[in-house]
C-alpha cells in the first residue's frame, strides 16, 4: 500500500517514452496496490491511447511468468466490452518491460470510486458484470491454476499449527479441520472459466450503481466460476459489525443469474464453496497475522472476520441462495 | 508518505458536494506530503473549478490556526499569475472544513512533474519564479513566524545533545557550535516577504524548462526572500553525490536577479545565510534520525548530506555568487 521503489520523473518520461502514448504530463505516486508500486501517470495522449494510466511496478509475491495471463486477460476481456483496464503494449509489442530489474505496465486508468457500504443495486451490478466477465473470459487461450485454492488455505492453516493459531484466537484452530473438509470438495465437475477470485469492494470501481472498472487482476486464474460468486458472495454482502445483509446477498445473486443462470450443482455446492472461500481469508489473514510484528506499522486484518462469515454458511446452508 | 486516514467513497462524496465542483468521479490516495493524508480527486466540474484536485487531510504536526494563512497565500498568488494551486473554497466560503476531527483542505491539481536531476535551464527557472512569488507576496496581509529559523535549528540540535548526535556521525556535535553563530546573525535588516522555505526539487513541478507548480506550503513564513533563496540554492545545486553544481547555481542565481537583483546586503551575508539554511535540515535530519527506530520501515535522511553543503558554503564563501 505504499510505492516501494522511486522513480524520478526522468526515468518516468524515459519508460512513457517507450509508448505510443505522447509525453509524460504528470505522475502520482499511489497507495494502493498488494506490494506493488502504482502510479497515477498522465501524458499528452497519442491516437487512441487516452491519456491516463496506471504504471504498475510489479515487487514481488507475482511471478512474472504470469504476468501474460493477467496483462492479456485484461485485453480479451476489454476487448469484450468488459470494465476491465486495458493493457498498453509498448512500442515493441509487448506488455510487460522491465525496469530497475523490475517489470513494469502501463493500464489504462478508469474512472469511479471502490464503494465502502454497497446497496443492493450495486450488489446487483456486480452481479451481472461479474457474470458477463465469466462468459466474456471462457474462451481466452490462457490458463493458470489457482494457488489460493482450498488445498493451499489448508496448508496454510496447517504450517501456522494449532497452538500458534491459538494465539490469535482460541477458535481458529478448529478452522483447520474446516479447511481440510473443504479441500476434498470436488469442483471439477462445475463450469469453468477464468475468474477473478478477490473482487472485493476496493476492486471494483463503479459511479453510483454502474460498474465501471473491475480491476487488480493478480489473484485471477483458471477456476470453477461459482467460488468467483462465493468469493464476491462473501466480501460484499456483510456489514460493518459483521451481519449478512440479505439484501446484498439476494441482488448479487440475481443479477449475476440475469445473465447466467447458476446450475443445479453449482446452487447445491454454494454454501460449501462459499465456506471454502471465507477459510481462503482465514488462511491468509491468519499466516499475515502471525508474520506480522505486534509493534509494525502495518495494519492487520482480522483472520476472525471471515470465521464469522464461515459460520453464517455453515448455519444458513442451502438457505443463503434462498433468503 | 501514505494515506493516514481511511475516507471511504461515500464520505468523499459527502465531503465534496460542500464545493461547486460537481459530482466525484475518481479518488486516489497518494504517495505524497509529509505526515498528510492526500488524494487525487477528479470530479465533473462547475462553472470554472477545473475537474481535479489534490484534497489533503492535515494530519499533524501543522497547527490548524496555520491554514488560513498557508491557505490564502495560496489564493493570493494564484491571483497574481504565480504557478501555485488555488484553495477552492466551500459552499459557505471556507478555506478548509473539519472531517473525522481533522482538517480537510480542497486544493487544485497542478500538471506536471518533479525534477530528480534538474538542468541548469530549469534551475534558472525556478529562480525566477521564486523571486516573482516573492515580489506577488509582498503585500499578503497575514503573517508568520518562522518556527524553523536558525535559533530553532540551535536549540534542536542542543536538545540532541553532543553525544547522542555523535552517536550518528563523529562530526555531527561540532555542528551545534555552528548552528549557535548561525542564531546569532541579525537577518531582521534584509527585505522580508513570505517565503516557502522548503523548496526542494520535490516541491516543484515543471513541463520540461517550464516551471508548472509550487507546492507543500506548510513551511511558508514571513522573513528574509534571501534565506529562501539560501535554501532553494542549497537544494537543487548539488549532484547526487554531493558535489556543488556551479552551473545550476549560477543559473538559479542569474534567474532569481532577472526578476529581483539581490541587494548588497543580501549578497554579503549569502554564505552565512546559506550555511543556516542547511542546518536547518542538519537539525531536522538529526532530531529525525535519533527518533526513529533502526527498524522502521520509514527511510530516514542522512543529516551529513547537509553538513557537507554546510562545509562547500564554508569553504565557497563570498565566491560562491561569483562562481
Amino acid at each position: 500500500m505504499a510505492v516501494y521503489t522511486h522513480l524520478g520523473a526522468e526515468d518516468l518520461a524515459r519508460l512513457i517514452a517507450e509508448y505510443d502514448v505522447g509525453e509524460l504530463v504528470s505522475a502520482k505516486g499511489i497507495a494502493e496496490g498488494v506490494s506493488n508500486s502504482n502510479w497515477l501517470v498522465e501524458t499528452t495522449g497519442s491516437g487512441n491511447s487516452g491519456t491516463r494510466f496506471i504504471l504498475t511496478l510489479y515487487e514481488r509475491r507475482i511471478d512474472y511468468a504470469d504476468l501474460p495471463y493477467f496483462l492479456d486477460l485484461l485485453d480479451h476481456l476489454a476487448a469484450k466490452g468488459c470494465p476491465v483496464p486495458r493493457t498498453m503494449h509498448d512500442r515493441s509489442g509487448a506488455s510487460f518491460r522491465m525496469v530497475e530489474g523490475k517489470a513494469a505496465a502501463l493500464i489504462e486508468f478508469l474512472p469511479g470510486v471502490s464503494p465502502t457500504r454497497p446497496t443492493p443495486a450495486q450488489a446487483r451490478s456486480i452481479g451481472a458484470v461479474l457474470a458477463d466477465m465469466h462468459l466474456a473470459a471462457r474462451d481466452f487461450p490462457l490458463s493458470r491454476a489457482n494457488a489460493m485454492d482450498f488445498a493451499a488455505s489448508a496448508a496454510i492453516l496447517a504450517n501456522c499449527g494449532a497452538q500458534r493459531l491459538a494465539t490469535v484466537h482460541p477458535e481458529l484452530p478448529a478452522m483447520l479441520d474446516h479447511a481440510r473438509a473443504a479441500a476434498a470438495l470436488d469442483l471439477a465437475a462445475l463450469p469453468q472459466s477464468q475468474t477473478h477470485t478477490d473482487l472485493f469492494p476496493d476492486n471494483v470501481l463503479m459511479r453510483g450503481d454502474t460498474v465501471t472498472g473491475l480491476i487488480d487482476f493478480y489473484f485471477a486464474c483458471t477456476g470453477p466460476m461459482a467460488l468467483d460468486l462465493a468469493v464476491t458472495h462473501a466480501a460484499w454482502c456483510f456489514d460493518a459489525e459483521g451481519r449478512y445483509r440479505a439484501d446484498c446477498g439476494n441482488a448479487l445473486v440475481a443479477g449475476y443469474e440475469s445473465v447466467r443462470p447458476l446450475k443445479p450443482a453449482e446452487r447445491a455446492l454454494f454454501p460449501q464453496i462459499a465456506k471454502g472461500a471465507c477459510l481462503r481469508f482465514v488462511a491468509s489473514r491468519a499466516e499475515d497475522w502471525l508474520e506480522t510484528p505486534d509493534d509494525a506499522l502495518v495494519t492487520r486484518k482480522d483472520p476472525m472476520q471471515f470465521v464469522e462469515r464461515w459460520r453464517f454458511y455453515d448455519e444458513a446452508g442451502a438457505g443463503v441462495l434462498d433468503a
